[in-house]
């Protein structure tokens, strides 16, 4: 969980028209004090990830060694990384398995091993390693010797993998090997390169489900498909979307990466940002995949998880509505159902809280027929809480 | 202007399940009631379109003629067009030149004249033709001859073309003949079918900005491009989507058909649906097309309108920000730009007004140049007013 500037910021790196916005000290310091003095870090959101263009625009032409950019990093790691650590933050940085990051900063392609050490070096704990501009065959096998090289540091850094979003993998599974995937990287961009819009959420949702059985072997026990940063906060949602993608990358365990400007958050994202609920789903012990339900479609998908980290709860289902346009569906489950893949209330009774409000939705009875109005682009999230003393409350 | 089934209601005809919003007497009556005691007839929205799966699933047997659903419409046409007339509403339907609806409804190929005749007794007052499972290549033909028949009638019926939508004109002008498009539709529905998400409506924008010069020299003189229905009310569009598609179906005059349900029609869409600066725009007695400054791409879009109907007004100039993700950009114009296509003012200086708002922006001189923020998905769109008295007051 943290922030990265992949979607908001980009490559900005003009600091003379957007002082307050290009990739720079100014921005990490105005970001983490947010972080810090709002409480996010607090919720579990304390990675800040550099996605690219941290670096100068060459490498030392004596040692070969990636720098920060001395305009917009006057102060120099040293500073930024006590900066971060006085605030609970731990620093990631994104390198690129090419000649040339994605936006034309110095590539890792010919070192790697440099890149390693020095990133470990600087006290980074998150690096992701990106794919741009390299030879898909490659990719592979560079991010397993970086890997091999960050290990050697002994230092503990999270790795975080991009190349399976640029491998055709969907095509054909033994494209990539995916014992080695698990060996190497601690969580992987799986999907396509993405812009945040709702297409490419609803895209990225679709596929996952599509491919949900190969994907779900590959995570487990600290390893995680890496659905890409949210796009919460920013202009492209709109409110029922924002829920989707919140609920769904939670109810998926994806890595939370925020990507929005903390100054200019919309109150909406905000309290899906920090909802306790969703947070909790997310980073469940248990780390057990949400099943899907496979009677349904894409339009309509239904998934269950069973969780253990929340008092009094034993699952969670959500039903999402991937129509654009349209009227709020009518959707009816069966308990049943869900109790096929969770443990029973041995009252026989449950409790279904929805998980974006907190509040009571229904008690239902474990083999009740259940229908919940989803709006086009929405989900509905719902806590299930068996009721031990048995008694029915109240049955909707 | 006016109010349409086709994106929030489309073919909802299970009652049972969908009291409210199946297409019914019942929902007529429901919408009909908040445009008229909301002020929405007063605004200009004075059409009510069912748009499909209105008729009974079967023609007359004996007389083949088309008939509202009994069961949806017990109460008849006439009932229907007197609830309407009483509230200043004029009842729009949807026909189909194939053998059946898009929706598999009676469809009007064997019974054009039959069917304009019907719904010109019926007292409808706009008629949208529509395209599905038609050769394209008899689309034309199908349409002159409804609008043949419709004007036999003699009654003022606004016809709603659908066929340049299903015919690849784009590909090659010559596909369309145009001046016959002029002769036989008082407004053509010109870009593919949407679903309203905000794909559509960027596709769409963008499809207009690349094809503009054609699709102009047809609308003048009480014919419009046809945008398609806006989807602000619904679920799929941020709000600065909202605020994109508003203002550049005002600025492209485009008919402004709202779909969604006033009972839950949020906020934000409410005010820019009823915003009075945009539906002037849109309804300006001038009827000059925008012009696109062409110097930008289609992720930056900037347009220039001369308006007369506004008071002290001479125009609108609005910029478009098509980006999904990134900041807000600031984008720089010169005044000399905008009075290249407007009158200039006499003073030297002008006022700009947010459309939006209603708030003035800057007091600018007219060789000056302006620096204004859009954000990804979003727009500013401003009202040029000449300052005549000579003083400046305020310059940003």
């Amino acid at each position: 969980m943290g922030w990265t500037t992949s979607l908001r910021f980009g490559c900005e790196t003009d600091c003379k028209t957007y002082p307050r916005d290009c990739i720079s000290e100014n921005l990490v310091r105005r970001i983490a004090d947010r972080m810090k003095n709002d409480g996010w870090v607090e919720l579990g959101y304390n990675h800040l990830v550099l996605d690219d263009c941290w670096s100068a625009k060459k490498r030392d032409p004596r040692t070969q060694r990636l720098e920060l950019d001395p305009e917009r990093f006057p102060g120099g790691i040293e500073s930024l990384q006590n900066y971060l650590k006085n605030r609970g933050i731990h620093l990631g940085l994104s390198l690129n398995y090419g000649t040339v990051t994605c936006r034309n900063y110095p590539g890792s392609l010919q070192h790697l091993e440099q890149d390693a050490h020095r990133l470990a070096n600087w006290g980074v704990e998150y690096i992701k390693l990106d794919s741009c501009f390299s030879p898909p065959d490659q990719l592979e096998l560079g991010s397993e010797m970086f890997a091999n090289y960050l290990k050697d540091t002994h230092r503990p850094v999270v790795f975080g993998c991009t190349y399976p979003a640029y491998i055709n993998w969907t095509s054909d599974y033994n494209l990539l090997d995916w014992d080695k995937l698990v060996q190497v990287c601690d969580s992987w961009r799986w999907s396509p390169p993405t812009d945040g819009s709702w297409r490419a959420v609803r895209d990225t949702l679709n596929l996952y489900k599509r491919h949900v059985y190969q994907l779900q072997l590959a995570a487990y026990e600290k390893h995680w498909n890496d659905f890409d940063a949210l796009a919460l906060g920013n202009y492209g949602l709109s409110d029922d979307q924002k829920r989707v993608q919140m609920g769904m990358w939670c109810m998926h365990g994806s890595p939370l990466m925020i990507s929005a400007d903390f100054d200019t958050l919309d109150p909406v994202s905000k309290e899906l940002l920090r909802n306790k609920n969703l947070i909790a789903i997310n980073q469940d012990d248990l780390n057990y995949p949400s099943v899907p339900v496979t009677r349904t479609g894409e339009n309509i998908q239904f998934w269950i998880r069973q969780l253990k980290s929340i008092p009094s709860t034993v699952g969670a289902l959500t039903i999402i509505n991937m129509n654009s346009g349209g009227i709020t569906v009518s959707f009816a489950f069966s308990m049943r159902t869900v109790f096929s893949v969770l443990p029973h209330a041995p009252s026989g009774y449950s409790k279904l809280i929805d998980a974006f409000t907190g509040t009571e939705f229904a008690v239902v009875s474990n083999h009740q027929k259940v229908t919940v109005p989803v709006n086009p682009n929405g989900i509905v999230l719902y806590l299930i809480q068996p009721v031990l003393n048995g008694t029915r409350e109240n049955c909707h």
